[in-house]
């Protein structure tokens, strides 16, 4: 028996099928004629899903990591003040990131569990009246410890200190599933990635960028080739790209976006923040806690579980693994072991909530861990059912 | 969203990745030279599944009900007379195709929900001393009720009569699945499909046929071409076919059947049967019952699940499909409405079945069903974990 | 390496990506409640591929044998009498298959080369004047010689006897290929497969009936079931099937009928024709002959190539097979060893057929075939360039 | 009509249908408990087609502009001088990306259509005695010429003059196809790409690097997060990856490594060169030459054919592709329009390049090129049958 497994984990996310037939085809010429066709109209669209009509869609071969490593590079120089907050694998490894291409990173240690600070980061930058920040991030959505931060807040603030530093998000577990407002936001660099909410395989960096940024690039020193916005521009601009880009994945992405548009964002969104609230029901049903420490800060692509005392995470993540082919996100750095995580992002509905539901509660009753089997379950179903009814969904389908 | 489709359906089953990619090939030559190194020991191994050493395995590019006629037109003549009993959609049909292609069938009428008559064949086949019966037929699975028969009862029976006619089993929804032994057993013809326990898309009907059987082959007069196992025979016996067959669906079996041989038959119905059990479980605990007329019937394949009188199954099973991409199984015929019913088998596990339990929960909630929500799955999980710690299963993955 | 391998059978053919990704889907329910909405309008449209109004389409799960079948056993009684001619292998089964069914059959052997002999049809029709002759077979497209026959001439030879029989047309290598027409042509059944000008996977057989036809099912006797056509009609009537369908193929055969009427059938004609005659050039360039014994019988879909007397063709397939990962046709029967047959229908272009033009001349040579190297290619490159020029052919895609 | 794309450019090739199959999966968690048990092999046998037993190496999911980029930016440091020579589009990129990236590049300009001037390499190397040179760079197959270099030779420049320089490859067009020994000739970094040799679609960097190579990042002051190789180091070790790795390019490369060693790198080496010199017979048969200026400079993996004056070589491409499905390689930079590009590395045998050859000559035809129709395919007939049978290729599959 091979069954099907489980995907929980917050990305890579199911591949729709549709989708893995756009991927699964032959290899092309990534310079045939008719290319741009198929390309430049893609652009346009993948913008949308970035509600962004101002910016500039960049595709690079690489995973999220090399698309913050576009943003910063391109944008900034050696020796650039940014201010960042640290509050989870993830946000850690942006601040990182910046440190190795010689950026001064100001940053701002949150609890795990909680998000971007967004009154200190006020603070900061109504005293930095010389303007020596030259950019702000924000992690949309920390992966690790399932925490939204508030995005519109920072812009806020930016905007009641009068401050020039770019806006740049993390949003690779967000965009495509979280409400995003690329133009409304005022941000200035997003980065995304194939692997979550536009529900492809790993292997591209999706980033939509401003025009303050584009204008940034002009000055900014640090070095770079590979994940160079001038290039690809250049290339772009005819249809076509600098290097040879993963066309299969391209050519998914297009039935990716098609999807999200057809869907409708605000519809993407609700569904995956239902659906979200459905897997909180449940772990709270079962007596269990989340790592986010308030609702303002739950995520709706990824709950991390915390555990009881006296239970280990790991075995809860191997157990569902071997023993009932369910893959759940294991808890990263400090949280390892004290953690597991549901991702309920990408290609989602209520069935696939609920098998993943039913198979953990399987594996905590044979690991033993204090519960009430079936609890989480008729949580869940009870809310998915109220909320339904309520907002009128899938009544159109019938 | 595309999201998964949930199919819980007798079949077709799910096709395991592993066969899908054997199916997915680019066309072959049926005339290759080297395509007998890849049928002749596929043929060997297919009767493995059978539990067959003396048999000769069949495929025919058709349903399971040209395996119907297959059996049936090679081996008895217009007139011959034939027991059966038809207590369900699928029994009626075999009877119906028996009768149009000129048997005379004596007709034992059941109550749906139970199975095979085991005592009332008897008493028949003791009493025809003139051996009137040419063949006794047995519906192993009745895939309409979920109900299963004792195919070793009616072989006893032939037995204890010193009854010469031949035995013919409708495996169809049982074979790989469910315990089936065609030579301990003394079975003459088994037929089964390629879209159930074989878990391959609908395009084979796969037979095995005793010698005696084909000794009768040279006798019987009905009309038969397309389904002649003689130029079957002839043509495979080199590792070819009389016909253009598809290939592809036999790339895959060799897929499939490599898959059971190497679960281990006994471990195949042991899964089926834990997992059948735990949908039981789940269907009591719901307060609802089963068209099975008690647990000598139980089928380890499909449970027809008996809704409330106000209630109409076929509502359930739309909204199951129009809102949570859920197929269940209709009731047929005289069941229409009145049941709906849930596949238990082919590549499945625990996760699976607890997805379709949790969703169907959820229609059953939204439809306004008088049951507890999160009862099903809890009786569910709780049997599944007390079975697992019980037999050692999934211990030797970790 | 696996490279690609080419497959130049007269079927099946190569499936194009586009038909590929069609059927390569998980299982679905075939009694799902949208399913008509797919399968009622497919039937509509597969209809245009045999251009007909009046008929009534047909799928049935099996071989183009099975077709046969079908249309024998749903119209003709035991006894009938029926008039064929047998000119080679697939002729000659369809002659096999109506003695089994227990018809009385008139047999035309002709010369294998030359296809149905309209004037001979002619005199036993106008000497019928009992109408005892209940059908005429045409086999349009006679697979192992390559011969085309004249379907509008038997129809006329039967108008012109005023003769009421039936005209059976076995289409399975040429329709949706070669010109046919069937309401024009006042064919009362065609047979084809999914595997030839369908490019799917063999499993389908594909037919179309006419309201004549139809009417004659009442009164045949020919026991049948699993062919039948009232069974079909019922279910088809609302969009389901009486057994299990392929529905992979089903889902398939959708795009490729889509594909041939988006590219017009005209065109698919003259494409095969143009393709053909490329063949035909080399093969007359490396002075070798066709076993059709004239123009007028040459097949736009296959064309079986007489090997000089010193050679083995079956040596050219086989070192094609080995060597160069390329399928030719046997020869079968009586021509076995005599010939090699090109299959050159289906899913097809230029730069295909130069291919196995190309890989022919190699094996060839490696073989020490006395041949012109080079002449074949060169024969079919002038002749694919002037007939495009002439044609306009392409100019419409640049 | 479909009909199958032939893909003749140098990159990407065409993916086995096999390492189709295997990139097409689902997702899964690239944490998974047992990925190590996939992984660890994996890394251990790429190593083998590089043939380097003290290599480490390195997956970046990336271009194989990315592999450049890790390769110069974790070894070298700003203004560090490097030697170069540029002699073709691809080998002046890396030109470019090491100045981009602050090194001081020493560049050798060459005639387009000559490699690497090895004499003018070692007399610089041996003026070198301060060893300011850090590293030297061979780009081994300049993908835009077809012209292949002589990386040993520029090894023996290194040790005759003793110098410790670092001995760069660009082997992404070589690597698998063309003769290559990173540790027989002291390589220390080889860069090569997914959608070469490889076999499978673009997206994946892969390199070999030195023990040398790997000392020397500990004082490299590039920076560099995205490809650094220390985190990536740390990850590999025990079976992961830093960031969420493309599993689906990975899984493929499990296979297309398998096929390259069962296949055995040298038969893999003299096929390419086979089949390669057949189309060098049938380009000079035509009466065209090649961009390489000579023998020692033909490359196996694609040749540049100079179209004749009074032609355009983009009309040939678009004619290529629009009429007849073929994808051609464009001549790049100063050679747009001079040349068209025939790729023949990868997945290839002997009916594919039959049909590239075919083609060629047709759309040649069309276009009122002057040349003899056949006699190309002839030249490589000819050659192909002769070197066949010398060879005692293929023989054994019989």
């Amino acid at each position: 028996m091979s069954a099907k497994h489980g995907l929980f984990i917050p990305g890579p996310t199911n591949v729709p099928e549709s989708v893995r037939k756009a991927i699964n085809i032959p290899m092309e010429d990534m310079r045939a004629p008719d290319l741009p066709d198929f390309t430049l109209p893609l652009f346009t669209d993948i913008k949308k899903v970035f509600m962004s009509q101002a910016g500039q869609v960049f595709l690079f071969p690489s995973s999220g990591t090399g698309g913050w490593e576009a943003a910063v590079t391109n944008t900034l120089s050696p020796g650039d003040k940014v201010l960042m907050a640290r509050f989870g694998q993830f946000s850690h490894l942006w601040v990182d990131l910046c440190q190795r291409h010689g950026l001064d990173v100001e940053v701002l240690e949150v609890e795990w569990g909680k998000g971007v600070p967004v009154d200190e980061y006020a603070r900061r930058l109504a005293a930095d009246t010389a303007h020596k920040i030259k950019a702000v991030f924000v992690c949309q959505n920390e992966t690790a410890t399932g925490v939204t931060s508030d995005v519109a807040g920072v812009r806020a603030a930016l905007d009641a200190a009068n401050h020039p530093a770019l806006l740049m998000v993390d949003g690779v577990s967000s965009i495509a599933s979280i409400d995003f407002r690329m133009d409304e936001w005022g941000v200035d660099i997003a980065v995304s990635g194939s692997q979550k909410g536009f529900m492809l395989p790993a292997g591209l960096a999706i980033l939509c960028v401003s025009p303050k940024a584009l204008e940034a690039t002009k000055t900014a020193k640090c070095h770079r080739c590979y994940f160079d916005f001038a290039d690809m521009i250049r290339a772009n601009k005819g249809g076509y790209f600098p290097y040879t880009p993963p066309t299969q994945l391209i050519r998914g992405l297009r039935v990716s976006v098609d999807m999200l548009l057809d869907e409708g964002l605000e519809n993407v969104f609700a569904r995956h923040n239902r659906l979200a609230e459905a897997v909180r029901r449940a772990v709270f049903a079962w007596g269990l806690k989340l790592c986010a420490k308030g609702p303002e800060w739950y995520s709706d692509t990824v709950s991390a579980v915390v555990v009881p005392e006296n239970v280990d995470a790991n075995a809860i993540l191997r157990h569902a693994y071997h023993a009932y082919h369910l893959s759940l996100g294991a808890g990263l750095a400090q949280l390892n072991g004290r953690v597991f995580r549901i991702g309920h992002l990408g290609d989602l509905n209520e069935t696939m909530v609920l098998s993943a539901l039913g198979a953990v509660e399987l594996v905590m009753r044979d690991l033993g861990v204090a519960f009430q089997p079936g609890s989480g379950v008729a949580a869940a179903v009870n809310y998915l059912s109220a909320s339904r009814t309520g907002s009128g969904f899938a009544e159109a389908a019938e």
